[in-house]
C-alpha cells in the first residue's frame, strides 16, 4: 500500500502517547469504581429512531448499511452508531430494569462518534468517561452533589501529569426558569437557548433574541442578561440572584427551589472541593432534557478548548410507560483532554514501552538462558523481554535506548576465554552495572512501569 | 420508550458479567506487558478499499453514511468498521513506520464489527484483543515461538476464574505447500482451503474437492489427507510427517524448512507449556496471507465453540512499496470466551458493584458525617459510598445485601438517649458488628474488590 494519510478527525495516538491515555482513563476509572459505580458497556450502535428521539444531534449521526446486504438484512433495523453514552444508557436501563437494582451508578468509558465538522479539540470519533446515577420513580437531590465533586476529584488527580486544574461551572435550570416564568416569560427553552449562545455571539445579540424568540420586552430582556452575569464560588452568589430578584420584582416557587438545591451544592463543594466549584448562571446547556443542575468544565487558562466535562440532571430521559428513571451524570470528553496534554506538551510517558528489562542475548544458541532470565523477572511482575537478536552488545543496548528501557540484563555464561560469568545488569541511563540475581533483584520501584509526568516547562 | 428488546449478535453484559469481561481484558493486557508489547489503538473506520483488499471478508464489512451528508462531505472518503485489528494494524505500521522503533511488538484490545448471520459464540459486535510483532523488512522465526507461547500463559491464567484448559494447535504453511509442491500439486492455495474444510464436511468431500479444485490424482487426495491426519504434542510428530514423505516419494526444501521451524517451537513449548501446544497438520486457516505459523486455539471440552485465539505469521500483510513489514500474530476473540464463560456458568464475581463498605446515613441532617466517613476509607483505597437515602437502618442494610457489598459503617453520633456512639462496621454475611476508626479499618483483602471466581459446579 502507498503510505496512507491520517483522516481528519479520527484521531490515533503513537505508543507513547497511548501511555499517557491509558493513565487517564486508568485514572478516572480507579475514582469511579472508589466510589462505587459499576462499569458498564454498551454496544456501538442504537437503531436510529432511538437516536433520532433525542434533541439536536441528528444531523451529526453515522448510519450503518452491509456492504452485500443479502434478503435476511433487509428487515434488519436501521443501525446508527451512538453520538454519547447517555442515550445507550437510558436504553439499557429501561431494557434491563429488572435486573438492575436502584439507585443504579454506573460508569461507562467509550468512544462515540459525530460526523461534524473536525476543529481542535472537536472529533468524529472519540472517547467519553460517564459516570450517572438513575433511580427508579425518584432520585434524591444529594446526588446532584456528589457527581460534579466525583469528577473534580478525577480530574484533580491528573494534575499529578500535568492537567491544569479545573473548573466546576454549575447552574440549576429551576433558578433560570423559576426567574423566567417569575418575569413573566414563559418561552422558557427559547430563552435558554438564547443565553446559551451569550460567550459566542455576546449580551446584545442576545437580547435581541430574547426579544424576538421569547417575544420579550427590552426590560425582560435586560434582567435575563443581568442574571447571566451572575457567577462565583461561594453561596454569596446566591445572595446576588436573591437581590436581582427584590430589583426586578421576581417571585417564584420554583426560583427558591433552584436556589435552596444550588445552596447545598455550593456549601458541600466548599468542604470538598474549596475553589473547585464555580456558581454561573449562564450555564445553560444545549440538550433539551435537563431539569435540574447543569454542569460545564474548563481547565484553567485553555477555557477555548470549551467545556471538558458536562452534563446535568434528566428527569425525563428514560421511562417505560409506567416507571421513569430520573437521573444525574456528566461525560468527560477524554479525546480532548488528552490530545491538549500531548498538544500542549503538558504531560509526556518516560518511555514509549513497558518493558523494564531487556535481556541481552549473546548467541542464538544462547536464547533460551536469556528467555529463561525474562521469565523469572516476569514471574516477581517485572516486564522483560528477551533481545529479538543475537547482534553485539552494543547493538542490544541501542536497542533498550531508543524505547527508553532502562535496565539491560546480560545472562551469566562463559566468556571468550571460558571462564563463567555472572547474571550483570545494567543502568543505561547511569552505565552503572552490577551483579544480580534473576529470582532477587528489582528495579527501583519508579522505573518498574513507564511514568506519566507533567512535562517540564521551559 | 416501550422496553427495547436485545439486538441479535450485539452482546451487552449486565454489571456483575462485565466485571468478570474486565478481569479477562485486564489479566490479559497485564500478560501483554509482562512481555513488553505496547498498548496502541486504531480508529474504528477505515476507508473501504483499505478494507477490501484483505482477502473473502468484504461480504461482512458495515458501511458508514452520515444522516445528514452535507456538500462537503460529499468527498469524504466510504469508510467502513474494521473487521478485525490486523488490517488497521498493518495501516497504523505504515503510516508512522517513521515513528515507531522496529521490531515493534503491540498489542490492541477493541470491538470489531461483522455484519454475519449471529450464532452461538458468534457475534456482530465483539471484543478481540490482539498481540503482533513486526519487523521492517525482516523478522526472525522465533517471535512465531514466543507469540502463541504468551497467548497459552494469558489464558492460562484464566484458569484460576474457571477457564477450561486450552490446546493451541500449530501448523507451519511451509510444511503443507512444501509437501503439496513435493507431491507435484502446484495449486496450493485451493489445496489448503479444502483441507481447511475437513472438520465440516470429512476426509471423502475434502479428497473429491482437492481432486476437483487443485486437479489432483485419487493418489495425491489421499496423501493430502494423511498429512491432515497427523497431529500430536512433541516434536514425534515430526518424524510422522517425515516417514510419511518418504513413503510417497515427497521431498521439498519447503517441506524441510518448515519441520525445522515447527521442531524448534514444539522444542520450546515442552519447556515452557507442556501439553499446550499440539501440532496439528490440517490447520490451514481461511484467510490467504498467512506464510509461516499458523495458530487455533480450543478450550477443552468447548471445541465445538471453534477458535478461541488465531493467527499466523504473515510476510506480505504490510508494504509501503520500498520496504515490507513481515508479522505474526494472534487474535484472542474476547467476546466468545466470556459468552461462555458465563452462559456456561463457569464464572461469576462475588458481588455486582465495586463498593466494600455502605456507609449508612442515620439521616438527611448527618448525611455529611457518612459522607466524610466514606471519603477516609477511599482516601485508603476502599471503596466507599454513602447510602443513597436514610430509611432505616434495615433497609440500608439490605441495599448493600442486594449488591453484595459486604460491610456497612454506621458512623459515630448519638443514640436516641443521648448517649454518644462509637463508629461500628457489619459483615452483613456473618453478622459480626465491630467498633472501627475510619482512618484506620480495612477489609480482608478478599472483600477489598469484587472476586472473579471459578462457579462451584453442581
Amino acid at each position: 500500500m502507498a503510505r496512507p494519510a491520517p483522516l481528519s478527525g479520527f484521531p490515533e495516538w503513537l505508543p507513547a502517547e497511548r501511555i499517557v491515555e491509558n493513565h487517564v482513563l486508568d485514572t478516572v476509572r480507579e475514582v469511579f469504581e472508589l466510589h462505587g459505580f459499576a462499569g458498564i458497556e454498551t454496544r456501538a450502535v442504537e437503531p436510529v429512531e432511538q437516536l433520532l428521539s433525542k434533541g439536536e444531534t441528528s444531523k451529526e449521526i453515522y448510519l450503518l448499511s452491509r456492504l452485500q446486504a443479502s434478503e435476511d438484512a433487509r428487515s434488519d433495523k436501521q443501525l446508527g452508531l451512538h453520538f454519547d453514552l447517555t442515550v445507550p444508557f437510558a436504553r439499557y436501563v429501561v431494557e434491563n430494569a429488572g435486573k438492575l437494582t436502584f439507585p443504579f451508578k454506573r460508569y461507562q468509558i467509550q468512544k462515540v462518534w459525530r460526523g461534524e465538522r473536525p476543529q481542535d479539540g472537536r472529533f468524529r470519533e472519540f472517547v467519553q468517561a460517564d459516570i450517572d446515577v438513575v433511580g427508579q420513580g425518584s432520585l434524591p437531590y444529594h446526588f446532584e452533589v456528589e457527581l460534579p465533586l466525583i469528577m473534580a476529584e478525577a480530574l484533580g488527580r491528573l494534575s499529578e501529569i500535568g492537567l491544569p486544574p479545573v473548573k466546576v461551572l454549575v447552574n440549576n435550570r429551576k433558578v433560570a426558569e423559576g426567574f423566567y416564568r417569575g418575569l413573566g416569560l414563559d418561552a422558557v427553552e427559547e430563552t435558554l437557548r438564547a443565553v446559551d449562545k451569550l460567550d459566542k455571539i455576546g449580551p446584545s445579540a442576545v437580547a435581541t433574541a430574547i426579544q424576538q424568540d421569547a417575544g420579550a420586552t427590552d426590560a425582560q430582556a435586560r434582567a435575563c442578561l443581568d442574571l447571566a452575569a451572575i457567577s462565583g464560588s461561594d453561596a454569596a452568589v446566591l445572595d446576588d440572584v436573591l437581590a436581582l430578584a427584590q430589583r426586578t420584582g421576581v417571585s417564584h416557587p420554583l426560583l427558591d427551589e433552584g436556589i435552596a438545591e444550588l445552596r447545598s451544592l455550593l456549601v458541600a463543594a466548599a468542604r470538598r472541593a474549596p475553589g473547585t466549584i464555580v456558581a454561573d448562571m449562564k450555564i445553560a446547556r444545549g440538550l433539551d432534557y435537563y431539569t435540574g443542575s447543569v454542569y460545564e468544565t474548563v481547565l484553567v487558562g485553555h477555557e477555548e478548548l470549551g467545556s471538558i466535562c458536562s452534563g446535568g440532571r434528566y428527569d425525563t430521559l428514560a421511562s417505560d410507560g409506567k416507571q421513569s428513571y430520573p437521573g444525574v451524570g456528566l461525560s468527560i470528553g477524554v479525546t480532548r483532554v488528552v490530545s491538549r496534554l500531548l498538544s500542549a506538551n503538558l504531560t509526556s510517558a518516560t518511555r514509549s514501552v513497558p518493558t523494564a528489562v531487556l535481556v541481552a542475548v549473546l548467541d542464538e544458541a544462547h536464547r533460551e538462558s536469556s528467555d529463561v532470565v525474562a521469565e523469572q523477572l516476569r514471574a516477581r511482575g517485572i516486564s522483560a523481554e528477551t533481545s529479538p537478536d543475537a547482534a553485539k552488545f552494543g547493538k542490544q543496548i541501542r536497542y533498550a535506548d531508543r524505547r527508553g528501557i532502562p535496565f539491560v540484563w546480560f545472562p551469566a555464561g562463559s566468556d571468550a576465554d571460558g571462564n563463567s560469568t555472572r547474571h550483570q545488569v545494567k543502568d543505561i541511563r547511569s552505565g552503572e552495572q552490577v551483579d544480580a540475581e534473576p529470582a532477587a533483584w528489582s528495579p527501583p520501584p519508579a522505573d518498574l512501569r513507564p511514568g506519566v509526568l507533567p512535562a517540564v516547562q521551559d
